[in-house]
């Protein structure tokens, strides 16, 4: 381990003005969207702009034995890019080109860290886009999608993350750059390594390029269909109705009633109805208004009170509420975003469970779920003053009402996340999904990239 | 190392009558369909009729220092699953149930050793299916079709293995059960062992269960569309048309003048006029008419001359000559195929690199292509009688002329093999696609589940 001093010097004499010392810089790079921050703060920033600038960092690293943690945008919610005392934070928001695009091949060879949706702005002329839409997508970077395997709206309809990559190019601990995957639509040429690295949170190297496979714009109109109905239960049971019904909604979200409270005021509108909870659909393609007619008239054999809409604009002011899900819970304090993922059958029982949890442990759970996957969103809100390093503490007893939380989840078949990734928030728990042999051969493997361990040290496997 | 005789005694203390000793039996677990053989004999077969027989068998490789060499229905075409001298061949075919459909959450949770074919007979009745479709669908099993990564026509729409795998059951080389993914559309919980395993080829570990990812049936017609065109460079071309147009057929498969002779020939057809190669495209889905109007015009502008039926039955017929490539080359000889892809662009340069290396090497090449996907299958069909010990041996110029394929379809931003997996056969080349960083990568990471070496050795990593 050589100290602070030198490794900003060796930095520097590689890297030049990439190299960001500025406590603003270093702090900010402590903190990610999750409202939680590293202890300390990490010795520098560098700003890389390219490939090499990469390799020279993680060269200086390995030298010098420090770690590594690399950022995007910082959007991410569990922590996992959050870069504390003693470590470089390596960003890559600045490598943002499109290298290629193919319409003939439907693919895209793109910098880590363009915005998703600047990516998307620039496919949309050629009438293609990249699938993969989670709610920040106006904010979080392809890297990032692909290093948390991100998921978003779509994914029911369209796929994850792990569906739209056929290759990236990754910088491993010593600084030598790998390129995994192929430009093809098929390839199995040895293991998946590309598939290795999605999810992989930066313990495993450093996205560098990705080759995306793209899809053409979907033909045909967009239909919205809004419903509340009485209580979560029956938005639940509706929700799962649709799934096993085959019609295939493009997005199917759910937003409790303490969700849905909390973003009509945030956002300003009338209240809702008291307990109300909402379902809002989205159809696509060519049979988009006869699906949602469809839908329409499920929801409304369920209970709910059923408003459908043709027009575009209406129907994204409707997914506006839903989106804003995520600024509202900001505003009500420090949030623990749990993510599980359940069977899309299970979801009225997750909600069930959602319910005990809040009454056992005596806290609310506003709660939004990706319907049409089964992926949940429950939100721990707290109050909670950072102590002088500047970290927050989770309450012992939002940790407790998390961990049953995530243990119903586990017991109907589900998982703990779904597409926020493991992080430093769920770190402890990942044994308990994975079972010890399992998490050993994890941990193993990324000794094979990462043999002294200086990729993010004290994510998704520390425990 | 423990001799042979003590192997089968272990073995059969183990397993009893699971233990099959018999020289037919061992003799056809030397080869697959490839129509390669190992060198050599098995000590046994052992026929697992559980995961517990799987483990057993392994606990005994382990203390016994043996190789296993895994097997499904033995269809392979890259020599993956042959068993030779001091090996145990160890057979998974039996343990074929279908443990669990759930249409509404649209998994199913299987067996290896079921049939492709027969799992989509089950799942027919409830308006489901499972889209991986290899060519061999009706012979080969779900188990081998994960373990090699196997493609298929469907792909360019439907996907591959990959996109229709959510987890797998996976029984370690020293006998520990691993329960790798999930039941859920999304999940993120660690490093994707999952994809890792697909197309591992029976080097990480045996493959004893699976949960899949299910379509709904396809609502709407089939239509198909045949097309013969006076070069296979046109239809070639052709072809990328249909994919650059944005008009998505469910498969697109390329037959060239060799080929189409020898299918003729083969199912006793009248012969098709010298030189003219065949597409043959299929739509499916609610625009399937419009679809193949489409279609049918793109083509007959590329110059083709164009038949189009909405008659299933007569779709069925023209697509079985397609289907008949495989047995059509075998009867010619000893075949070596190739499993080249490409950018789908590049098809029609492929197809004159094809032309090249026929000239160079004086050989011919019958290729057929899932053009859809820019998946092609060159042929390389010679005399060979096996040697004393069984084993076939291909001519020297066919390696050259091979090597020479392979590089072509590298240097069109290919890959060395789309669907069929590395085996033996591909092995020598494997290197020098991954690059000899990423190539020693794998290995290790083969090391990690399988620290003795005792699965598969000899194949993949090989050189």
């Amino acid at each position: 381990m050589t100290d602070a001093v030198e490794v900003v010097a060796r930095l520097a004499a590689e890297l030049g003005d990439r190299v960001d010392v500025s406590f603003d810089a270093r702090r900010a790079a402590r903190a990610d969207k999750s409202g939680h921050a590293a202890a300390g703060i990490p010795v520098a920033v560098v700003h890389a702009g390219s490939v090499e600038d990469v390799q020279a960092t993680l060269r200086v690293a390995t030298a010098t034995g420090t770690p590594v943690v690399t950022r995007g945008a910082g959007t991410g919610l569990a922590g996992a890019a959050n870069a504390g005392d003693g470590e470089i934070a390596l960003s890559v928001r600045g490598m943002d080109r499109i290298l290629e695009v193919r319409p003939d091949d439907l693919i895209a060879v793109v910098e880590p860290g363009i915005l998703n949706a600047d990516l998307n702005a620039a496919l949309a002329p050629q009438g293609l886009w990249w699938a993969p839409d989670p709610a920040s997508r106006a904010i979080s970077t392809v890297g990032g999608n692909i290093a948390t395997g991100a998921g978003g709206l779509l994914c029911a309809k369209y796929g994850v993350v792990r569906d739209a990559v056929l290759g990236v190019d990754v910088v491993l601990a010593d600084g030598r750059l790998l390129r995994l995957g192929h430009r093809t639509v098929k390839g199995v040429t040895g293991l998946d390594l590309t598939s290795l690295m999605i999810g992989s949170e930066g313990t495993l190297g450093v996205i560098v390029g990705a080759t995306l496979k793209l899809r053409r714009t979907v033909p045909g109109e967009v239909c919205t269909i809004a419903a509340t109905f009485p209580a979560v239960r029956d938005a639940a049971t509706a929700s799962a109705a649709v799934t096993a019904s085959g019609v295939q909604p493009a997005i199917m979200e759910l937003m409790d009633a303490a969700s849905l409270a909390a973003v009509h005021a945030h956002l300003g509108l009338t209240a809702p109805t008291p307990g109300a909870s909402q379902l809002t659909i989205q159809t696509d393609g060519i049979s988009a208004a006869a699906d949602a007619e469809a839908i329409g008239r499920m929801l409304a054999d369920a209970g709910g009170t059923v408003a459908v809409t043709r027009d575009p604009m209406e129907g994204e002011r409707l997914l506006a509420v839903r989106r804003a899900m995520h600024p509202a819970m900001e505003r009500l304090g420090t949030t623990l975003i749990e993510d599980v993922s359940v069977p899309r059958s299970a979801l009225p029982a997750m909600f069930d469970e959602i319910a005990r949890v809040e009454r056992e442990y005596g806290l609310p759970i506003p709660t939004v779920a990706h319907a049409g996957d089964g992926n949940l969103h429950p939100n721990f809100v707290f109050d909670a003053s950072p102590d002088a390093s500047g970290v927050v503490e989770v309450p012992p007893v939002v940790w407790r009402a998390a961990d049953a939380l995530f243990r119903a989840a586990l017991a109907l078949g589900g998982t703990l996340t779904g597409e926020h990734g493991v992080g430093v928030l769920k770190s402890r728990w990942l044994a308990d999904e994975l079972g010890d042999d399992q998490w050993e051969i994890q941990r193993q493997i990324t000794r094979v990239f990462d043999p002294d361990g200086i990729l993010n040290p004290g994510k998704v496997f520390a425990r």
